[in-house]
């Protein structure tokens, strides 16, 4: 058994066909499979086949790889793959066996072969991170190079981000840019080495999203279970709401702005808006990218010490409440708010509906006490405007009020 | 225009009809409509005509009212109402035309006529606040309430309760109280003053549940924005998902236990279960009141200062993280969490889906840093049970990781 061989391996679960790679370490089988992924698998749990010996020069295979050039076409729009981390660009982890971020933008056009032919790309890795670790710091560096990709001809980006804190990132690039194009967030939630796997579908629409018309920062991932339709949701007002199913993503308190069709091999992918965005050339291109990183998210629950919410206000320069219904906390904790002379907007965990202070005895307290409602924003989202308010808005509290990047919705609900 | 009047009143968007009552002060007129419900309002608002005078002996009906004694009929069951609060014990404040709580439960049973001849009532006021106001303290006295309401004879007992917190308090007492009979919460969303109110049906509902079964601590509320029905969901994996919507209240991850057909007036309501439940009879009445309150649940967002961690667990017997996507925090916070010798239980703020942290890095270095997976159980209802399991359980991670009041559910997605 060389590497070069073509093999079967076979697992408790599940039976792998391709070519042999070499493998950085003897406890580890590395095969390329036929859609173009490598898989590493314990060579303790692997029974490996040899089906047929040498039939691959891996060297000059590398080789090509390494000098391959993707050429432009004219007739194609531009799109920038940007690149932070998460499943959607990482490959197996030959170490464990498990997932790990590595791959480049290039690697992933590579990788998804159906990008072939959609759009001239060019690539770009701003960061290679599992979205739990994303930072203010990464946004701002992401907005930056969004900015420049613009600026040097991009006629739409796609962020390939990990799924996890997607709708954060996603809503402080919505506050920190005015954009000319698409700006179209797509991950990832179940790797390139299983069959149920959502990466390809969702990187083929989230580039097909960046040559249309809707110039927001958008989250790209599957509508349904099958693999038949991709949702598009406005940054602010999405929440992965599942931590598993392909179709995780969901808008908040609306419809996705749209949809796209996933066309059979070689057919088009149609895409459809349903809700009123802004059309791609109507703003100018702007970064206002300041942004505070001493605001905190309090999310609060029957039986709280109330000092955590002092912890939290301490050196704070803002705070986003997750109350209860309308938007309440325990009693007690509103003599603490109002001695707070920084900003506090309450959102509510109900997720769901309107916040509403006007109704109970707690509400009107918390008003007085110098709360700032948080409308129908996601507490997520406030968490994310807040901390870009502080920095550039000249009344934190009517920019809060405000929709700025549509993440306060109209009211439906007449009574509220 | 006297007290004892019948009276039209308008103001900006409604009309009311009724008589009117002596007020406590001059600026609100407070009127009795025909439905039994009492309405303040602001004089300078509103336009008042006198249809008819002297119509009503005001004070002769308030002798009768505080004489009025409701028959034993031994044909029909028992049900025990528990007053706590909320909008559904609440009438409107004359002083500021808005909610307080103010109800007991006898009061409650005179304002829902349509509570008569369904069962004979036992009332008992536990508590009179909003829900946001909810302590462990007044989980364990209402526990110990319905213990001795179940003890006294009850065949069922329904709980009012502000809709805050209500998932809260019905999680701690499915896992105090081990029930042969159904412990039926119930609120309101829409307080009795206005026409949506959800009231009357919540009430009738509820009270129709206590008398099924179904032997498990349940919520009911509005399954749809009509008046035609219930649901009937565990109080461990309910959620108030919407801040004002009447059917605000969801099972997640599956469907509801039941259903109730709310009946037009006079006919019955009829209850279905579509899953499987705890029986009547089937328990024995037990009481583990054991709480620590020395808990708290921190969702993890980005930009997060892991101090917060620090001071959360500051003194803490145990903490429920709500970590993004399948279980995760940033990579900072693993130290942190390894230092602490108290129970950490990782829950998704997903909501829907299951923790899993043998899929990412990060997750694995959770699990050696020893961390609990919360499997699928809310975060909310997370919190409560590692309060509850510290007092009661012989292995708190055991515990945790055991369905002990239906908060654990079995595994939907095969491959998680
Ligand atoms: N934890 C990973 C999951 C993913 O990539 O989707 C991340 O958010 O980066
Ligand atoms: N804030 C109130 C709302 C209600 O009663 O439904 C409470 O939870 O008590």
């Amino acid at each position: 058994m060389n590497a070069g061989d073509r093999v079967r391996v076979e697992r408790a679960d599940q039976t792998y066909e391709g070519v042999l790679l070499p493998s950085s370490t003897p406890d580890h089988v590395v095969v390329k499979l036929d859609g173009g992924y490598n898989v590493g698998i314990d060579r303790d749990e692997a029974d490996v086949d040899v089906l047929e010996s040498d039939v691959y020069d891996v060297e000059s295979a590398q080789d090509e790889r390494s000098s391959s050039e993707i050429e432009f076409d004219e007739d194609l729009p531009t799109v920038s793959l940007i690149s932070t981390g998460g499943t959607i660009a990482s490959t197996v982890d030959y170490r464990t066996g498990a997932v790990t971020a590595q791959f480049d933008a290039e690697d992933v056009l590579r990788a998804v072969p159906d990008l072939a032919g959609m759009a001239n790309y060019r690539g770009r890795v701003v960061a290679n991170i599992l979205s739990e670790n994303m930072t203010p710091d990464v946004w701002r560096e992401l907005a930056q190079a969004v900015r420049e990709e613009i600026e040097a001809g991009a006629d739409g980006v796609v962020v390939m981000h990990g799924t996890d804190t997607m709708q954060f990132t996603a809503s402080a690039l919505a506050f920190m840019l005015d954009t000319p194009v698409p700006v179209v967030f797509t991950g990832s939630q179940r790797s390139a080495d299983r069959p149920s796997s959502d990466n390809v579908m969702n990187a083929v629409c989230a580039v097909e999203a960046a040559k249309s018309d809707c110039a927001e920062v958008l989250v790209c991932m599957h509508a349904s279970e099958s693999d038949d339709r991709c949702a598009l949701h406005r940054g602010t007002r999405v929440r992965k709401n599942h931590t598993s199913r392909r179709d995780a993503f969901e808008t908040v308190g609306s419809k996705p702005l749209g949809e796209i069709d996933y066309g059979a091999a070689g057919e088009d992918n149609e895409v459809t808006f349903r809700r009123e965005h802004d059309e791609r050339g109507a703003a100018e291109l702007a970064l206002h990218d300041g942004i505070s990183t001493d605001v905190e998210l309090v999310k609060f629950t029957p039986g709280m010490d109330v000092s955590l919410l002092e912890a939290a206000a301490d050196g704070a320069e803002g705070i986003v409440l997750e109350g209860t219904g309308l938007g309440h906390v325990n009693t007690e904790w509103i003599g603490v708010i109002e001695d707070l002379d920084i900003p506090v907007v309450m959102t509510s965990q109900c997720l769901e509906g309107r916040v509403c202070d006007r109704v109970y005895d707690t509400g009107r307290d918390l008003l007085d006490a110098g709360v700032i409602e948080g409308e129908d924003m996601l507490p997520g989202t406030a968490k994310v405007k807040l901390m870009w308010a502080i920095e550039n808005a000249d009344d934190v509290a009517d920019a809060m009020g405000e929709s700025l990047a549509g993440e306060i919705q109209d009211r439906s609900t007449p009574w509220l």
